[in-house]
């Protein structure tokens, strides 16, 4: 053991936890040369092993890597009111107790960093937290589920069903045995609240998040994207609106021109816009062990360097959920006189306005394909309502969100 | 004036300057919310007006945005031997006197912050000196000039001519009257050799740093391009080789995989690769006066809250010059039998491999195109040397160099 080490206790020793372990002690000379102190792993609690209170007691920081609530949110709390700084990826525990977490370091006076909670590598929390600290953020508009995007792109690829493009997912290792958590969209909701507290500086409750999965989503949709010349992905958006702010997760078209369309595969990416930067995006691969073990260690080589980097306190900010989108909307409909009449009529009435339309005859029954100028949601869903009443009309109508180009 | 404000002197009042005088004022609140101090501009100097050492009486950071070497330096100098911090934007400064920068900072003990030197807002300094303080980093690629990557945006957009592009560039306010430092590439050679001293410890003289610029591309290149998937760019690169490390800005083809082959028009962006995080991409707009002057009030907000985020000293690295690379070459040529069999036999006796060729008829005369293997350029130099002495070459052949995938 060297003079002075800075002593690290992990709580956790899953995969991440493994990666973090063996990647601490590889890179602990490198450290040493670069900050002047040598990180050393004092003590790991796994499931069957290790004693919480020996390793607070034996560690200058916590490495928080087990996920879930509890038992994490008591040690969390516990490790910062003793006086320790604390490294999460807990993204779970951040969007659901976060006022609790940051109010509890801010007293004890010690550091709590946690990028490896959203985006894996990509350093989206430090940019923001950092880099930005000065900017006026208006929007932020995620790809944060690595899972999601490598279906969508096997979809778009290969033409796939959802089905399939799952369970190829599952073969190669980039969906687990149960996807409900990242296909409803649930996992990218929880990031998209931490990075709108931290965006806004506005306490985001994960129930305050809509949440749209990818479940619903056909080739079909993927077919005319194509042909439109756009991508589809889930999109997680945090973004200020009328004084208050909103955070959405939806499948949603994107012009190709717009930064997250070319992010394929398990990738994540997170564009910023701020009026003084334009934009910035960051991308990189999504959480994998050895990934989000870096992002860990990144934050334990920050807090081995003073200052606390905590967001400010929060401020009570409205969450506004009814807010305009462009919608694409695909309707399975009888080919026969007066249904397009009857259909722009409707979306008249509503305040809805058609920007672009296809239809394809397909003998006796023709398919109806529309991209509407944005709108306010509860308008464009009522319409949609109305005419998914229409006796022409054969199927459920399918509605996907379309985001415009940055620049448009 | 505030109870403690923090005091910024400011070096300068061009288009960035003036940017940085208003935006930090305009933010002067927000700033204070976050951090707990407000931060004042408390002199300016201009070619003009103002007297640098009242300034420096009167600051507690210097920023300066004078550029180029004399009186910066001196300046820069003078301000953190008096235990001032320093924030600046200035790329000749760090790429030719970086280490007595650096030096002087670290025995004064001040704060040196520099992002708005490189890649306009792209915050690539600091997730280099912070995310990836831990990261072995291996390879770093860049569009870090957005002039040049605009010319060949349009090139390839419009099939315009490089003179033309450059033209339009011109009008639009995107390359200035005097474009030179910016196409032959020297603007991107000084900002690779800051990017290399972070990335690998080292210090790289600007003079290490080969540079080729875009001015002898045509629309010829760019179409073939386009037939093979690939997209043309200018690129920086530096990476570890063999021990050394080499550095170098060229036009390149990249793959369409590639993330930055979709960095297009002003934009910039830097490409991370370490055996840890994979590859970490940043990209947004390049230097425009407004998007440098947030990255350098960022920068400020930063030293507003020790510590110093200094690199560490340097150590002497080796600075490799002779490289592998996968060449494009395109020959004009007679057609007539043997042509091919000829070329194939140099290269194969230079021990240069072929990966793709296609050759096109054109009447009497044909044409050639080639990429190889990677191959070390000093051989593939060679190699083409003797082909272009061959009889039936008509033009002085064409080289280019081809990244691929990240994943290939």
């Amino acid at each position: 053991m060297s003079d002075n080490p800075f002593r690290v206790g992990l709580l956790g020793h899953g995969t991440v936890g493994g990666a973090f372990a063996r990647l601490i002690e590889e890179r602990a000379d490198a450290i040493e040369a670069e900050v002047g102190r040598r990180p050393e792993l004092t003590g790991v609690l796994t499931r069957s092993r290790g004693d919480f209170e020996e390793i607070l007691d034996r560690s200058d920081l916590i490495v928080e890597l087990m996920g879930g609530i509890d038992p994490a949110r008591d040690y969390v709390l516990r490790a910062m009111q003793a006086g320790r700084h604390v490294v999460t990826a807990n993204k779970q525990l951040l969007s659901q107790y976060g006022e609790e977490v940051f109010d509890t370091a801010r007293r004890g006076g010690v550091q709590l960093r946690f990028e490896g909670a959203v985006a894996g590598v990509v350093p989206a929390i430090r940019v923001m937290a950092e880099t930005l600290a000065a900017a006026h953020i208006e929007r932020v508009h995620g790809i944060v589920n690595g899972t999601t995007n490598f279906v969508l792109t096997e979809m778009a690829r290969t033409g796939a069903t959802y089905d399939q493009a799952l369970a190829e997912a599952q073969r190669l290792g980039y969906a687990e045995a149960d996807p409900t958590e990242d296909v409803t969209g649930k996992d990218a909701a929880a990031k998209m609240a931490i990075l709108a507290r931290l965006a806004f500086n506005a306490p985001v409750r994960l129930d305050q998040v809509s949440c749209e999965g990818i479940e619903r989503l056909t080739p079909d949709d993927i077919e005319y994207a194509k042909e439109l010349g756009l991508s589809l992905k889930l999109i997680g958006s945090a973004e200020r609106i009328d004084g208050g702010i909103a955070v959405h997760v939806y499948p949603a078209f994107l012009y190709a021109d717009h930064p997250l369309a070319t992010v394929n595969g398990a990738f994540n990416a997170v564009t910023i816009e701020s009026p003084t930067i334009t934009e910035i995006t960051l991308s990189g691969p999504g959480a994998g062990g050895i990934q989000t073990a870096s992002a860990v260690l990144g934050d334990v080589v920050s807090a081995m360097i003073p200052p606390p980097s905590l967001p400010a306190p929060a401020v009570d900010v409205p969450v506004v959920t009814d807010t305009e989108f462009s919608f694409y909307v695909h309707l399975e409909v009888a080919d026969r006189p007066g249904v397009l009449a009857q259909v722009a009529e409707i979306l008249g009435l509503q305040g809805v306005s058609i920007k672009s339309v296809v239809q394809k005859g397909l003998g006796d029954e023709a398919r109806l394909v529309m991209v509407m100028h944005p709108v306010l949601e509860s308008k464009f869903r009522a319409a949609v309502g109305l005419i998914s009443r229409l006796d022409f009309v054969r199927e459920t109508p399918r509605v996907i969100r379309v985001i415009e180009e940055v620049f448009a």
